[in-house]
């Protein structure tokens, strides 16, 4: 997590003038690279005198060139604000930038580099002085459904520890595809997030719950067991070890592209145990799994999706307290479209749009820095 | 810490037959690679069509060989148990394997292999159902002696918060040079030894508080702060934000290789503070850093140094709870020389050779396994 920290504290630094040219806050330590241009080109550069063939992979494929002493740099287009993934290349084969930090994204331990917004507001998502810290706490359990060892981040609000005898709502909170449940922290921020909301009277305190969305069935590890994996092992433990409110009025479930999927699959087809739902940058699937999503559009195959939960809106409306949809404004109108359908449907819900940012961490983080103070208040 | 929970599972399932081939339980998920061959040797494999001149370097450079498919392996000679960084290389470049967790150690984040224990001995550093699980805190601080955020972590155990009322005695533990505060965690598994050992009674239930050992002075970067950051900003923070016994009858430092050094310079630097001390694979650097330590042969620098701590040998014995060495058996007689003269100078101390392993976090999670058990039973 040095890579956290590395990045908050430049963060931190970032609140500089519109348009500066700046290291990314994913750089270890003392490099200068990769390093962010004035119109938000990005230039990487690593020294390999002996090597051949460099290029860098963000998007596309930049070839690197090679100077007199060795030292191979390419600059890329100019990219959006926010958080990117990138690997460097040779000979086909991909690897990390050793002068970042590493991300679990892409299904491995993967660079990435940061677009600071312009003008730097990134205030909500950065530590401030004087702000009361939550802790994040790393729960290893056994999970019978899976059958093995997990891991989950759960992250409780300062004042946790100073009222043991107060308990608090829940948010269940999972990461994209690719990555695993270190993204909400290490990409995301979600503590430093929630610590600032609350501070500034905008949030509930509220306990965090993060979860790797990979999940396979003990026995039949082809089988996807993520649903049985948090309503038999999850939720249970959590409501055991943390002192929780422990009914549907006081649970929430949000999740970012694939994990928006399941975090729709759970809130909507768990009504007895959710009672409010996000979903940042994905989709809820009606059958067919397709960004068209034809299930979702037709309206029979609608009315009868999770059980029916959709099928009287009013009641939909009565029973549900929030129904959370974002984007990033550069991935499109598909959520928008979704969004407008449900209430064309009568289905109540909220719909946000991240200015300028791409299907990336920073759309999230602003997601959760709009879904969570409309959590709990009910 | 996504490599924790998968390095833990595999851990888990290794407890096999002695000399059985197996997959390092440092691979991500599904992988097969890198894998301990029964001899010790392991073998790396990686898909790389287009690439050339693939080495993997551990110790020493092993040229890999292509097959016809364009899939890369080397085996390497048999390794000492334990856990074991390493890079691939093609043109001079080092990267890191994408069939593995990365490791922050090395300054950067890198490839790790674990040669496992023959025959498995490995339950004292895996965890066990029914153990009662301590927590591992991520606390974000600013240090005003460093002028930065910077993160710790924090491990409470289990009862901590079931006993509200309790106040416990702290252990302040260092990593090795070119890793950092996550290091105790990933490659330690600090957390998992302490929760077993408390559990079969062995160790009294402490708090653990590691820090990164990189500091740098707020305003002049080249000078080392670690000492005053750990006495003037982190100590009181501790105190402050936990419920600790804040004396030195309860405050223990400890360290492995470079923080071995740092472990005493603060412990024996600082009598106010700490009543015990531990080194493990490191040196008590007394005059110049040197390993064969002319400053600690001369009796006229021994005596002097750390402010007269050693002087009188009675007073250290009768103030100091616990002095303790160790290191692995296959890093030569060094610490056994340190402690002996120790010794023959009058001061107690207690000595530890983890068996057959190297400079390399086998040797540690082991002699925490020993220290920890010794401490606050005064």
């Amino acid at each position: 997590m040095c890579k956290r920290i590395f990045m908050l504290l430049c963060l931190s630094l970032l609140l500089v003038p519109a348009g500066a040219q700046t290291t990314s806050p994913t750089a270890l330590g003392r490099q200068e690279f990769p390093r962010i241009e004035k119109d938000g080109r990005v230039t990487f550069r690593i020294k390999a005198p002996d090597a051949s063939g460099l290029s860098v992979s963000l998007g596309k494929d930049y070839v690197m060139s090679r100077d007199a002493e060795g030292v191979w740099s390419a600059t890329t287009e100019p990219q959006v604000e926010g958080f990117h993934y990138y690997s460097l290349k040779v000979g086909g084969l991909s690897f990390t930038d050793p002068a970042v930090h590493t991300y679990y994204g892409t299904g491995r331990w993967c660079s990435a580099v940061e677009v600071p917004e312009r003008p730097a507001a990134a205030a909500f998502y950065t530590p401030r002085q004087g702000v009361p810290q939550g802790a994040v706490r790393s729960v290893r359990f056994y999970s019978k459904v899976c059958g093995e060892y997990r891991r989950m981040y759960v992250y409780t609000p300062a004042e946790y520890e100073q009222n043991p005898g107060k308990r608090y709502p829940v948010l269940y909170l999972q990461h994209g595809g690719g990555e695993d449940e270190t993204g909400w922290i290490y990409q995301g921020f979600a503590d430093v997030i929630l610590d600032n909301l609350v501070a500034d009277g905008k949030a509930v305190p509220m306990i965090i719950v993060m979860n790797s969305g990979v999940a396979h069935r003990a026995g039949n590890p082809e089988e996807d067991a993520f649903e049985d994996l948090i309503t038999q092992d999850v939720i249970p433990l959590v409501d055991k070890r943390f002192r929780t409110l422990a009914d549907r009025d006081h649970r929430a479930v949000a999740g970012l592209s694939w994990g928006a999927k399941q975090a729709y699959d759970l809130g909507l087809g768990h009504r007895e145990l959710f009672s409010a739902v996000g979903g940042f940058s994905g989709i809820i699937v009606i059958g067919e799994f397709n960004v068209r999503n034809p299930g979702f559009q037709d309206p029979g195959k609608f009315a009868a999706a999770y059980d029916g939960v959709f099928r009287d809106p009013k009641w939909f409306n009565d029973n549900y307290h929030l129904l959370f949809i974002s984007t990033g404004e550069a991935e499109g109108s598909l959520l928008s479209q979704m969004s407008a359908l449900l209430r064309e449907r009568g289905i109540d819900n909220v719909y946000y749009a991240s200015p300028k940012t791409a299907h990336e961490w920073l759309s999230w983080r602003r997601s959760l820095y709009e879904f969570a103070p409309r959590l709990f208040k009910w």
